[in-house]
């Protein structure tokens, strides 16, 4: 199969396209580099399946040329800055909204009808409803990037009822593992490096959050797109469980052997638009057989150790 | 209080600045004039609380510009043409997403917090619950019209979290009434002009659909805008019945004294996303003291009087 990986040098979309590659499929990376990491690439780079392009998803005919004969989209592309939206609130419409339309007129021009997409659990917004199911109550947005999210899913459904396209959406939870390269256990861990005694926490501390381990993710990308059962599928992915704040970061700092004092901003909230607790219902994803590997405990340790062994990585990001 | 009324000029926002005028509120009426007719406006033209300002939603300036000073945004300027909405997938982007953020955005630079925002009951997509209460389970969108109102409506309700907004937004069945300017009424009645004795009719006529009289929609919006209980406010606005395709050309056929034979297009739905049963549960807005003034019969016939009365307005559209 030939695909087309949009945020292909990104974590999740770099480690898909390695996937790919190593089943034998043809792999074409798009990625503007604004956020993704060419080196994330360097072993994709020696397979001849393989080609990277630098593109904007905003330069629609680069786009467009560069998608000619693909066979699958996987569309990871995103500005995935959730908690810094009100601070430049068009970036989630042009990189999120606008970026989605692009990707699916593209593959109008193209011919190109299989898509997978990367939504997000945030796209429940503060649901009262837990562990939640893909067909909770119609929600309420409360961050531009989950607006961005349920646009871009919007625009997908009407893409499969209108153009006969077949797509099949993922609403994560947070991903964790190798080549993470932001969220919470990387701005702990580069804190502790900073301060060992000292940890500011957003919020208080015991926000619930879901993680899961990127291969994971993967297996689960992989099995829900190989066998579509419908025009459109959408699948919660995530673990069975959940942690609060303070519990990760008592798995990060004894694992580096720190004991630091931990100074809570306070309040339920991270930040405007965080919610205080995802927790996703995976019933559906876990139906087709699928289940993690790893738990959030793991997730988390694996992160760090990459992490540690890949200290260059801190330095590329704020 | 100072209104700013996008699509001034249309169906609803020409009829709502009457009312606002009525009132002794002060209205800038903003409308590019795709859809909208100048003519609707004579009336508040000779008001000196009222202000036309011929302008585009994308053309940010102008709109930051003349917003300055408002109060209070409503936002009813909208690609409406839900049917050929394939035919022209960027409009609903442009029109509908894109202009609603320039919205947002014009509001944040003006300081105005204070918005409603006419939505649809297209957002809740195929559901199988009916009437279809405002916490329905989480839709599929089948079209890009109700796909970029769920992005409006996504965005809207972030900004109420994020930069301290208050809004309401209104989810509308088909809206009926004189200055009516497209539909099933505007349509039939065309068509029985041309040829009394055939009728062509999208879809099977069994389409179960729901209509409300722009009064009664207007009414709803005063009503529920002026005391808000809460930063966002959603409301289905409908009446507590709906007709088939084929109710609604009886009552027109018999109006003009016409028998036509009836050619149907077959299939149940007049056209790809098109949603063949709409009826919404107003047990909230009803909630708070309202109720339709009239049936969807009444409102059909009144539709269909007012098109008789003003035939100039059947040379204005396709």
């Amino acid at each position: 199969m030939r695909c087309f990986v949009t945020g292909g040098a990104g974590f999740i979309g770099s480690t898909l396209t390695d996937r790919l590659l190593a089943e034998g499929h043809e792999v074409v990376a798009y990625d503007n580099l604004s956020t993704g990491l060419i080196r994330f690439l360097d072993g994709a780079r020696q397979n001849a399946r393989f080609r990277f392009v630098e593109g904007d998803l905003l330069h629609e005919p680069t786009l467009a040329q560069h998608m000619a004969g693909a066979d699958f989209v996987f569309h990871l592309a995103a500005n995935a800055d959730v908690r810094f939206g009100t601070e430049h609130p068009r970036r989630d419409l042009e990189q999120n909204t606008i970026a989605t339309f692009n990707v699916l007129e593209a593959m109008r021009a193209n011919g190109v009808k299989r898509l997978a997409f990367t939504s997000t659990g945030s796209v429940y917004g503060e649901t009262d409803v837990f562990p939640t199911p893909e067909d909770a109550p119609f929600p309420i947005q409360t961050s531009l990037y989950a607006a961005s999210k349920v646009a871009g899913e919007g625009m997908i459904s009407a893409y499969c009822e209108g153009f006969g396209f077949q797509a099949t959406i993922f609403r994560f939870v947070s991903i964790l593992g190798p080549r993470y390269t932001h969220g919470h256990v990387f701005d702990f861990y580069k804190k502790l490096l900073a301060d060992p005694a000292h940890l500011p926490v957003l919020g208080n501390g015991k926000q619930r959050k879901s993680y899961l381990h990127v291969d994971d993710a993967i297996e689960a990308m992989l099995l829900a797109t190989g066998k579509p059962e419908s025009k459109l599928q959408i699948f919660n992915l995530g673990t069975q469980e959940y942690c609060q704040v303070v519990d990760s970061i008592g798995w990060i700092a004894g694992h580096l052997g720190l004991t630091p004092m931990l100074a809570f901003a306070g309040g339920e909230r991270g930040w405007v638009g965080d919610s205080p607790f995802i927790f996703l219902d995976t019933a559906r994803i876990r139906a087709l057989g699928w289940k993690p590997r790893y738990t959030i405990r793991e997730g988390v340790l694996s992160t760090l150790a990459w992490l540690m062994e890949n200290r260059w990585v801190l330095e590329q990001r704020r």
